[in-house]
């Protein structure tokens, strides 16, 4: 087992923090971002991310729709870096998610979204990057340097810099005094989950695939636990909503198959139940990310959640204790959990 | 190895025949369809669809924006069906795709856009079926009965179906008369790769996983490639764009590990290439679905295209040779390739 914690293991611990100056020191730009919003008559967004900042994306997609009436359309890079035919942008904020600011495909949507007019933002640890400075509005992520190389504090961080944004744009308070709560609900969440998923980590050292579901709010989380186990034990995890998961790929499950369901209370969780129970009857093995009973007790082995939080808040929590199994999985493998073969830090795509 | 062709084999062959129809049966519709889109100020798109239709539906994004400077965002039913909380849908075209016309939660998001008074439009094999009924214009997918559970011409024909809607859009004819040319195409494509595929299919007969990547228009057709592998043989099979594989999954390659690459000629064939090179130092063993020669020797396993098919047509043809290998794959694993385990050919999800 490794010595001395890993930079992962820290910056994972360094989240509620991180997530607290984020929140902090964002309500100001949110406030004039959202503002603008209303102003130039946006009818939807667009949002160009990779990676995990992409799964961060998917998350305001289900936000901005769900509380704000706002359309969210993904990105698609190559149309503005290769092809030179990019879509006509009206209406739209155009809205950038990357920690470093420096992928030069998502720079280049938004350099295209400013010459043809459109309103532009920005998620992003670094104010001075290329992205920053296509960006109408900056949010800046507060995690302090990121050294490990899965990202962890700056994902969580775009989650709320995200929520920041829908928020600002609601017409009372309440969501934005909610969302103060998130750094103490994720101590809280590190807190039960760390022991849990180091303990039953061992378990899963020999698997090699798996499959991550969940569905709603917590469908982007489902896809970051599946690229953090990807990064950092090698393993094909595949993620899927339960819907989609019904369409075809349930073809795939036998007695044993392990299968991670992040399922927190709330809307969906009646869906996720009854998905389960399709899941226990092929005999597969579940892994329960959840905060109610029920969900938990599903799982050879379980992930609890706070109770209590409402369901849009609960994605920002639902994903630390996948960073965990993450973390621990990776340590049980021998792995090095700071510098995965073949990643660098910043990747540039074109 | 068995003994009478398989309905999935006969469906497969059948493709070319059922593009000629949907091509000469809908243009019609797809030009009245073009009309309304431009009357109605529509600025982007909205899709909805699961399964092997929201696979087609990836690749109407890249052709609504790219040929007719039209935004695409893909639906999140769910917040119809459960949060109610569905965003306002102004200018928007509301297009959904589902071969049975049944599945629940599609033809809610057409019936939410619908009462908003947005424009609405279905892809379908039913011009009965609940969802043609909520849109305002039908495609239908004029394929014949499809048995088998795993789609095959229903979703080609669903691409061909979205290239009508795109090429009606046009101010001139070039595009529509390429595309008359998709069927012929089509049959060229089934002769050149029915037989590697079998030929090579029992070198997979012990897989368990493997990637399949593409980027731009053929994105989608990774996505329907890996799917047919999932619903035919069990195996995990995930799709990338090689953009956002650079952002961590890279790191899952090691020697032998099997990389299915889709690179048709085109913009992005030489990004594909430096990829494809990646991959080679990373010894992976790479399955090659491409018309371009120094594309295809990548391959340990080399599935050909006809050569000089524009770009925007190549995906039609780029999904039958993966089509085929997971016929051949299913075959020498000794499944049943009409009737995958756990799967129904009408899957409803709310």
């Amino acid at each position: 087992m490794s010595s001395s914690p890993s930079l992962l293991e820290k910056e994972i611990g360094e989240q509620p923090e991180a997530l607290a100056r984020t929140i902090d020191g964002n309500a100001k730009e949110a406030a004039a971002l959202a503002s603008e919003i209303k102003a130039r008559g946006v009818i939807y967004v667009m949002i160009a991310a990779r990676g995990s900042s992409d799964n961060a994306g998917v998350y305001a997609k289900y936000m901005f729709q769900s509380f704000n009436g706002l359309p969210v359309a993904m990105a698609t890079p190559s149309l503005y870096t290769f092809h030179h035919t990019p879509p006509r942008l009206s209406n739209v904020l155009v809205l950038g998610i990357s920690q470093s600011g420096q992928s030069e495909d998502i720079v280049e949507v938004l350099a295209e979204a400013r010459r043809q007019g459109a309103l532009t933002a920005a998620v992003t640890a670094d104010g001075k990057s290329p992205l920053a400075r296509q960006a109408d509005h900056v949010l800046l992520l507060q995690t302090g340097q990121e050294k490990a190389v899965a990202a962890t504090k700056t994902f969580t961080s775009s989650l709320a810099a995200l929520a920041c944004i829908s928020t600002a744009l609601d017409a009372n308070g309440e969501r934005r005094d909610a969302l103060k709560r998130l750094p103490e609900l994720a101590s809280r969440t590190l807190q039960a989950a760390a022991g849990p998923a180091a303990a039953r980590a061992e378990r899963y050292r020999y698997m090699n695939r798996c499959v991550v579901i969940s569905r709603g709010f917590c469908y982007g989380i489902a896809m970051e636990v599946a690229l953090k186990l990807k990064e950092l034990t090698y393993i094909t995890a595949e993620a899927y909503s339960s819907a989609d998961f019904q369409h075809g790929p349930m073809a795939m499950i036998e007695e044993g198959f392990p299968v991670i369901l992040i399922a927190p209370s709330g809307t969906l969780l009646p869906v996720m139940q009854e998905f389960a129970q399709g899941l226990a009857d092929r005999h597969a093995e579940i892994i329960s990310i959840s905060d109610a009973q029920e969900m938990l007790e599903r799982g050879v082995t379980r992930l609890p959640l706070p109770q209590g939080v409402p369901e849009w808040l609960s994605p920002t929590l639902a994903v630390m204790p996948g960073q965990l199994l993450g973390l621990h999985l990776a340590i049980a493998k021998g792995l090095n959990p700071d510098a995965p073969r073949g990643l660098h830090k910043v990747t540039v795509t074109r």
